[in-house]
């Protein structure tokens, strides 16, 4: 997560490892203020771009989870930490990983980066509970718990 | 701003007749963009705010109306003129009123008024069906008809 | 445009003319509402979304448009038809077309298409006036007017 | 503030101090998604409200302070924890607070209330540094300093 310095060995976006996923967002018009920049809300959006294709890329839709477990990842606690500004057009990418996976919780992490020049954007995290559509909490079901350890 | 001419004995904002529904609201800076003026999905927005406004000075609340009928106003068509910028901090008044009124479908127009100096900012309508949660067509639940006419 | 019937000969999508330019979007959680459908004014960003890659197809960036003539493409009126809902995650097609080019403004119209089944989710257009950053209107920039004829 | 147990000396929720400002919200539809609650994103655009609010109480307009000083307050962090959840046309309360305030940052803090029953939805903080124009930090304005204080 790495704002700090990084030795050589280590480098500082090592986009390809197995842990991160990614995807990438151009950033909208609707998503700019009259600062000239994103407005600050929207990185929680791209959060949840990086959450849904994080499933995807490990092998289902959240779609699907949803609507087959009668089960919901809500948020519990958001954070973000705005590093760089992100403007109109911007290309970014958008990792995602799961940092922290429990009986009823999961915490994902994110890092926003721009592609050129390559600079972190932002960093944040997400802690979510699984809840039925009642609003219970209840325990992750079984048969997806693989897709995130 | 001006849509057409008035008579001087016709005001032109007639704002307290009994067919038109005010209420307000001001500009978020979530709702401008780069060009520092208002992006124009909001307006949309706005007409939302107006019809939950329309309803509940009509006497209920649209979310019991969704809740106790199994009936959602499902839009069909939106349209807006966008006339006079409207600008972060601009508290506005949105008007709303029934245009047209039938078995299944219901139409809003709207006047979104910058109060001062008094200006037509933007016009604009939603035409809506009658839909039951599963989708299908339904009537206007008979209890809410008197609200709208 | 084409919600009616169409002869054999002139298929209902013709999605690889010239005259078109398609982008895709995948439609987000926060892009929904609590009727489990789309929200309707999200179908305007994503016409914006239209625009921008209409532009990019043809040659150049809408953020260089602006930045480089002070020139800027304010929304006059905007209108959309909702044929069938758009639902999370569902992967859509956003087709863009100059409709209409003149010395001080220019209609697009749009097609949001889901991919599968193919089937049109709405359709719309936006006029626009060219503004300079003081909000008065000037002619396009002669640069670019080979970009939308 | 206080999810744990307060003393009967202590109403829970001293609403009328002097150290916080409140307003009100009602939630839009916009607000809301398909899990039938307001979509996590838009209680940072509340915040946003409450900050503006708070300004407009303490005796300016955060519009003017722009406009005025050529200063803007880009938010560095924001954060929110998700209590109790808020639904479709609920009336809130956010109550605004600066808890910290220094040469060149301030950091706000929020409660979000539902006011019946009276229930903390969401609380959380954002912190903001000061910048130009251009995107280069600068002190707070001398002439506003009071008012934060």
């Amino acid at each position: 997560m790495t704002s700090g310095p990084s030795s050589p060995a280590e480098p500082e976006f090592p986009i390809s490892t197995n842990s991160w996923v990614s995807t990438e967002v151009r950033v909208r018009y609707a998503e700019t203020d009259q600062m000239g920049l994103v407005y600050y809300a929207n990185y929680l959006v791209w959060f949840e771009v990086g959450r849904a294709e994080f499933c995807r890329q490990r092998g289902f839709a959240y779609r699907d989870f949803e609507r087959d477990n009668d089960a919901y990842l809500a948020v519990a606690e958001a954070q973000c930490r705005y590093r760089t500004p992100a403007r109109y057009d911007d290309l970014l990418l958008i990792r995602t990983r799961v940092e922290e996976f429990r009986k009823r919780t999961i915490r994902f992490v994110y890092e926003i980066v721009r592609k050129d020049p390559q600079t972190i954007v932002a960093t944040g995290s997400t802690l979510h509970v699984v809840l039925n559509s009642q609003g219970r909490p209840k325990s992750f079901p079984a048969a997806y718990r693989g897709y995130f350890e």
